[in-house]
């Protein structure tokens, strides 16, 4: 390995050029909202919409051909530094420079075409920027690719179970006219694609009630055909899925934190034989094998590491003197980047007066912050007060005299109690706590609107009445400023034992959310993309098409009487919104139907895909990853438990 | 330990009479459908609902108090078993105990008054018996007992997110006059419980895309607003709560199988020292402590235990000779039960002529049960075939000639298929196997079926149309069957190897369901007798009451416009079906809506209240019982294949 190479892979690994990276993937998957068809509208409803602002040909274009570029200096570096043979092998790279070369062409024909083209193929490929560059999601996605074929059998009998009753329902629902079998037939059974359809949305529950009440009023036993399927289908196949893909996903995180362990532990030894071998070469005689603390804190000091960790490890190379560091030891230094650094609370100012030092301890007793918590409660309940009376009032009508009062007076407490904890505690010590810099930007921010309120409303009075400006009115923004005060509470969670871990665990899933994260974004991006290309503009406004329909004509449960104009295909944000409700399962036999009118009875396959993606296998990957999470923490926690003896269970 | 006790303790243990017991509980469970309200009419619509037949004062009545008197029995004899001492200690025999004072004092006012009055406290506590009944179930719900304070922490952090979403989207919607946010506040936020109610069914994303359209029409950055509230609750917390309960439930098999076993192992212990203290006590000088093997074959001719075991057993004391059987030895025997016995198939019959013999060989051949497969497969197809092609034609202009011809054909090569089979195996050899059983039961009942359609209605012939004759034809019923045929299909399961893991899955899940099943039966119970003395009659059916709509004026999406009218609580049926409406969530705002202005606001705490134990609880209860059994499986399948090799995946 040369001095070039090292510098250049210094160079890539640096966080300013793992930051510029990401930037760009962040910049060429945020071209969607800009592209046409732009998402600068306010509203997606196509009743409402204006004509969204059309960025002239080159301007996007421009951006994106920057991006790609830096992909292409990426790839560069990247097979440089791995090297030709490891870059054959390895398919994420082949796949790389294979989309970038795609991309690349896909944009020349756009440039040349003026734009004007329809499809972009390039556009569907952007999201393999981000999953290449991120091996949580690849690893995630590996997960899910070895889950495949279980899911794949499960699905089968998901299959035949629809099918089976699918026949049996056509069969079952064949009335005479004017008779509740039949108003099933003509409704959910009149042909096999609507039965399989009616059977499918009820695989979800979105259709329930509805779907068995024409047979159901005709005959209770009927109720009994739509139970056993929904018992079977979604209580049993549907949890059987869920299963499935948790016992791929079990131990997935203790082994990913496994492998990376081994991966430290190889790297210091690798370490420790390059540092060994330079100790010898510089004695004269070899007489033992070890580091020369010198030549390692001489390293240390040329590599990036964050300043605590590496001010702890410095500490520890000390206290060995000056002998030689053997294996042993030489790893033993590196537990010490895994400890957390407790860093010591700044100390207190120390006031000369008596009476001030008093003042000092009762404003840094616990009890003062349960007085805090009490007032922010009052606060809540005033406003909840105010809500619940001004309930019938119309917003126009209201008066806001006394809430106003109020607030002045809860904004400068919490004003006071800033001031009172600076002064106990000291500005370090204040800041130190993270809850207590919440608190005070919280407070500095009502603080702000308050004041600018007050400014321009004048001081409150009776009949005060604040107008609208915008969005919302300043005096609305200042009571749902007020309202994160209610976030406060959190903070009285790890003080209840219980609620601790469950806190816990959200706090880690967070953490561990990217790599899931992520592939939601990928999933989104492709399928609002594609839908965007296959439906955009196929749904139209009622009064100025050959489909319009008035909205008290149109029947029951459509898309038009629902008014879900909005949910259209028409541009990226709106697309994503409209898939967002596809996902959450609800109703959306409304859009397969409406999307069948407007587009053709196909559209059907697209919305069945992405339920599949998204609802059946993303939300599982979900619940996936908070049961392992939970149990992971609920292990550990339950392992400490027992030291300290646990009472067994007794059966009766 | 007398005599008499002994007789009564394998009296009361006995099969008959545990069998007496648990029928004694199905009469008493289901007296519910007969008392008044009774649920035998045909319908439970209140539209087309005829007067239900009352049941004479003192019919039911009697049924119910000798179903008392036995279970009076059933106590008195089990107190007499355990003890005074035991039972002063055993919460469950005490509340037996005090259930069937509560409920026979209650029977008497009821008769005192002539089955006048409309609460009957002992509906209520007749699931009790059940529960009692059966340990499993005591364990499952003393998991969920211990699950409950974590549950209860979840559900706090539930009912936080849902007070700040609502305290925010009252204080966001309040917008002027025909505005969107205007009409948001109106339907949605009105006030604090309508905005409660609106949030709490958006957790459960049965409104989803309704409730957020009036304002996402107006400004698409409203739509955050609810995918945040949506992804908190429904997707993190819900699910956490998942989590929550599968950690209770985690080992819960496990732990009940050892249990189970260390008992059985406790009590073969003890009877190896009784029976090696009579050894020794009949021997004049013991030199070694041991069980006479006949003795033990002596006391195992009293015991009632299956067939097939004892005389495994019988045969492996038989092989140790009379030789004295030490501890370990007696233990060993006990093993014998846990095995299965494979029952060798019955030899198949001979056949003289070498003509016959090969037919034998052909027709036991698998290729055989493929054909019959095959052309079960194009049965299926042929009805498929003529319902697409049917499914535009009105039914009572359809012509069933050709499918008629064909479902001839179709059963007698099903008969011929039986008839060749039982001559190639002998019929004990045929009934050996379950899939057979089952084919050759359809078929039997096809042919009937066929039978008596042709006696009927003569050879089919062109326009041949069988007349529907009550709930449907019999031609019908017929195709009906047919369709039963493709369960055959699940026959080639166990070849896959991949569907085989989860088609066991799916049997061990039904055996481990009763304790589950019991569960929900007793939390129906409950529920439906509490929701009948609750909502009895509230619903009116329209034109006749005081709240009389017509369909075409109830506003879209209303219980009356949907016609849910059998959904109400006027007999225990009906009750039935619409908690598992409510239970599968979807369009339960619905039901809620209306039982507010029918029966006024507090109905909401009844179907919130269900909401949380059916949905909330059960449901993820049940997911936690297909985990377990599915990852218990799973284990004991990876480890049987690691023994054969298992390549170590390995990371990118």
């Amino acid at each position: 390995m040369d001095v070039r190479s090292m510098w250049l892979y210094r160079l890539y690994y640096s966080n300013t050029c793992q930051w510029i990276l990401s930037l760009t993937i962040f910049l060429i998957l945020f071209l969607a909202f800009i592209e046409s068809p732009s998402s600068l509208t306010s509203t997606a409803d196509i009743r409402y919409r204006s004509a969204p602002w059309d960025p002239p040909c080159g301007l996007t274009e421009g951006v994106e051909v920057l991006c790609l570029l830096v992909f292409v200096a990426d790839v560069s570096v990247k097979s440089y530094l791995v090297g030709w043979a490891q870059f054959r092998m390895n398919p994420w790279l082949l796949a790389y420079l294979a989309v970038l070369v795609v991309s690349l062409t896909d944009w020349i024909v756009s440039l040349s075409l003026l734009c004007q083209e329809r499809l972009r193929i390039r556009r569907l490929l952007r999201p393999f920027f981000l999953m290449q560059n991120s091996s949580m999601m690849k690893k995630t996605l590996k997960c899910i690719r070895s889950s495949l074929p279980e899911m794949a059998s499960v699905l089968l009998l998901l299959a035949l179970h629809l099918y089976i009753f699918t026949m049996s329902g056509m069969l079952l629902f064949t009335g005479e006219k004017g008779d509740g079998q039949d108003r099933e037939r003509l409704i959910y059974f009149r042909n096999l694609p609507e039965a399989l359809t009616s059977l499918l949305v009820l695989l979800t529950t979105a259709n329930n009630p509805d779907v068995m009440i024409p047979a159901y009023s005709k005959n209770r036993a009927y109720a009994i055909f739509f139970i056993v399927f929904t018992l079977i289908g979604s209580l049993f196949l549907m949890n059987l899925l869920t299963a499935i893909i948790y016992n791929q996903f079990r131990g997935y995180l203790m082994k990913s934190f496994q492998t990376s362990l081994f991966r430290r532990r190889l790297g210091a030894r690798a370490a420790y034989e390059v540092l060994s071998s330079v100790t010898a070469e510089g004695e004269a005689h070899p007489r033992e094998v070890g580091v020369r603390p010198q030549d390692f804190l001489q390293v240390l000091q040329r590599v990036q590491l964050s300043g605590s960790h590496t001010q702890a490890v410095v500490e520890k190379v000390r206290s060995y003197g000056g002998d030689l560091l053997s294996a042993g030891e030489f790893q033993k230094l590196f537990n010490e980047f895994d400890k957390r650094v407790i860093k010591e609370p700044p100390p207190r100012p120390e006031y000369p007066s008596p009476f001030l030092r008093r003042a000092q301890i009762v404003c840094s007793h616990r009890y003062f912050d349960y007085l805090g918590n009490f007032i922010a409660l009052g606060n809540l309940v005033s406003i909840s007060v105010f809500l619940v009376i001004d309930a019938d009032v119309l917003p126009e009508d209201r008066d806001d005299f006394v809430l106003g009062i109020l607030n002045c007076v809860f904004i400068l407490y919490y004003l006071l109690e800033l001031l009172l904890k600076v002064f106990a505690l000291g500005l370090p010590g204040y800041l130190a706590h993270s809850s207590n810099v919440f608190d005070g930007l919280l407070t500095v921010v009502l603080l702000v609107l308050e004041i600018s309120t007050l400014a321009v409303y004048r001081f409150p009075h009776p009949g005060w009445k604040p107008e609208t400006l915008g969005l919302l009115s300043l005096w609305d923004m200042a009571r749902l400023v007020n309202t994160l005060i209610v976030v406060r509470f959190l903070r009285i969670i790890p003080s209840l034992k219980l609620m601790a871990v469950v806190a816990s665990t959200v706090l880690d899933l967070v953490r561990n959310m990217r790599a899931f994260g992520g592939i939601l974004v990928v999933v989104y991006y492709v399928f609002a993309i594609l839908g965007i290309s296959l439906f955009r503009g196929v749904i139209v406004a009622p009064g100025n098409g050959s489909l319009s329909t008035d909205n008290s004509s149109a029947p029951c449960g459509s898309f038009e009487q629902l008014e879900y104009w909005p949910n259209n295909f028409d541009d990226f944000a709106a697309a994503l919104i409209t898939l967002w409700n596809v996902m959450v399962v609800n109703n959306w036999q409304v859009f397969l139907e409406a999307y069948r009118r407007y587009s053709g009875p196909w559209s059907k396959i697209y919305f069945v895909l992405w339920w599949l993606v998204s609802s059946v296998i993303w939300v599982n990957l979900f619940l996936a990853l908070i049961l392992e999470n939970f149990l992971h923490k609920w292990d550990r926690r339950s392992h400490l438990q027992s030291l300290a003896g646990d009472p067994d269970s007794t059966y009766q």
